[in-house]
């Protein structure tokens, strides 16, 4: 038995940074690298890239909306397929760029925030993200969210898919996230967000607030490195699930 | 005998245009695009990647500094080498997306504006685009000035250079742009500018405004898109040099 | 009979331009000026605000969503009240810096795009906007849409109303602007638009499109400056506006 | 015998933030506010004047290059008086904007980083930003650098000038501050800072890096918001301040 542990890391902008990376570095198997149009920008991207290399940790494109201001987790209701298509095709490729510079290979996308929200409830729109990441590389990995459209749309285009769960969030019955407007969208203690996880993968099922039940499989944890117990909650999650027996690895 | 003729194309961003691209691409045979920090975006890029390869002219990446307020023509004292190796890497694999979204392949890289200067007057810049360009795809042709840095570091990095000169711009002693600041750094007049193509091709060599004699062949021959005679003065060099038996071709 | 004839003006970015500012400023007698966040920038806004000093036009502040990318044209579902309070007081005080520096007073402030269009149909938005203004100068007209929330929030907040219509777009039952998304937003007859100007004069109502009918004055027309058409529609309607013996000023 | 406390707050973007602005309002007497275009923004940019408010602190604007990317801390070859006219103005007056909604007075106008190295370097560009200040209220202050342009052109202007000195910052012999590439140009000790600073007020002068003396009294100390011991840094100023018998006030 075995899962990844992955982490949106490279969230700065310039002089600013969200994070405490060079720690998140040490405990995941995964880094998803912002790629400049949300956060991060070309030197941050290598550094993570080069830091990521040093720590034996995988890369991926973790592309966005074109949102400085609003962090790429401002919904924008006007998206067409053709623009989820060049937004993923630019950033995925840009990433490529700085990873041949860095000398990294990158594995996978996974889109971000407001776009990974969107493309989990809308088929044309997660087979966008599908048609870019196969445009730019066929070999690359398309991070899914079980039971959703984009899990759906990597096994149409054939996109090899890493089905993800979320350490430290709810979900909806629709199996995508719980919107972070909700009460109850965070999972803020340690300790509940590993119990959570070793009963998904024990019980191999996902299941909403409401009770909603999903049978699936699952590849990847994500842990989220921007809050303040970012660290101490990916270091508990790691801990744990080594103690369960499951080697964690990308 | 065969000549290019290139243009820097979609550098709109957003709502905004700059030049009439559709009558450009009847007439040049390469098209350098923008690829977003300067100017362009992922859908003005797609676009004219596909009106690209309507119309047959071959595409190449067309990267310059961040600075969308400055058209990426002011000059950046501190930029370093990593700096340059980034942000070209960054937008050339960028540009690499969108042309495997539009199935247009790129063929080449030139840099613009303030970026272009500095890589012509320095070496150890020069050497870090091509580094870029490299990591990305050693396939990939190098726009360069002759008799300036970028043309030696291409030698070096082993990547084919495109020797270039510009029909509406005269040159200075280290046969880099005479800057744009200085009076006579623009040729207004098509008759004018096709009569100094005719003449370095036929004489094989570049001369600068004082007069310095530079020997070299020359690949191809840039037109800019953003001035109000730019499509007068594209059309009179395509008649004029295949008047004078020169074949005009990517 | 008087009426008061206005342009969205200084609407361009670095070295992007959009429309014929030149042109417009010699016809209309009250220029809106964009203010840097979704289009404008210092230097455009002080060189527009000192062109209509010379021709005698009377300026406002235009502040719109902060998207350079959207022209400020793109909706955005989760704007606070605090949200537009803050964008527009800020875009409101930096143009009265510029008018500052330049010598020619501020005299309103007229909302943009997705900004406007979501005053026009929020009670709570408009008087967000309202408040932003009389907090930066109680003095400034507020350009209103009649029978719209702006209009009530004017007249709440005991600001002077500019009642404006628009030359070349169409209304909906609730007396705000088709939306450009659909087939009959859009006015591009020159001859058309001033018909129904004169027609909404002449009968002090304003008609949707499926027939609805306000009774209201108006104080001013809004003519676009960025469309093909705008010179010519706007000569159009200041001509044939004084021919019916209506005096345009501001 | 009495100082003022200032320091740079509000220096965050979107979802990014810089420094303890919390803790260090509760330290200082004088907030300078960034304003939008090197940091800043209006939501930031308002809370930071509520909470300013709150505590009883002073603020004014702090405008500098419109550079996000290098947090306007990158020098800028082609700056010209107009240039520099209308990003101050632009920014003071979006700030007045923002200090009106919040309801708390603007006092002041400090510039930021390279744009604050470059007037105290230069006569013009400090005569711009003097008449910038006056241009949208002539009873701002102008936060000067004894001995250098700016201290001339706030007394040229008729501007009440408040004469700064930075507490972790070490001189030029133009009085300017040593730039931040050079090794020495910082001072990390809370210590040594007090001590200097006490020096400074006793003994009325100002002496540079080569010894370089210059007699001049000092209205107001700089303690910077971003690095690591800022807080440490305020508090131990504020307390030698004090212990030294000196009323640390606006």
């Amino acid at each position: 038995m075995k899962l990844d542990l992955n982490a949106d890391l490279g969230e700065g902008f310039g002089a600013w940074r969200i994070g405490d990376d060079a720690a998140m570095l040490g405990i995941v198997t995964t880094a998803n690298v912002a790629c400049g149009l949300h956060a991060g920008d070309p030197a941050i991207m290598r550094a993570t890239v080069l830091a990521a290399k040093d720590r034996g940790v995988a890369v991926g494109a973790h592309p966005g909306y074109a949102d400085l201001a609003g962090f790429g987790r401002r919904a924008w209701p006007g998206m067409t397929e053709t623009d989820i298509e060049n937004l993923v095709a630019y950033q995925t490729g840009a990433f490529a760029g700085i990873c041949a510079l860095a000398g990294h290979p990158m594995t996978h996308v996974k889109t971000h925030g407001a776009m990974a929200n969107a493309a989990n409830d809308d088929d044309g729109l997660a087979m966008a993200v599908g048609r870019a990441i196969r445009a730019v590389d066929p070999s690359l990995a398309y991070f899914v969210m079980p039971g959703t459209p984009t899990e759906r749309a990597a096994e149409k285009l054939g996109l090899r898919p890493i089905r993800e769960i979320y350490a430290d969030r709810t979900y909806a019955d629709s199996f995508n996230l719980t919107p972070r407007s909700r009460h109850d969208a965070m999972i803020h203690d340690p300790d509940e967000a590993l119990e959570r996880i070793l009963r998904f993968v024990s019980e191999g099922r996902l299941v909403s607030q409401s009770g909603k039940v999903l049978q699936t499989g699952i590849d990847s944890v994500c842990v989220h490195g921007d809050t303040p117990v970012a660290v101490a909650m990916a270091q508990r999650l790691r801990t744990g699930l080594e103690a369960a027996g499951i080697a964690v690895s990308a």
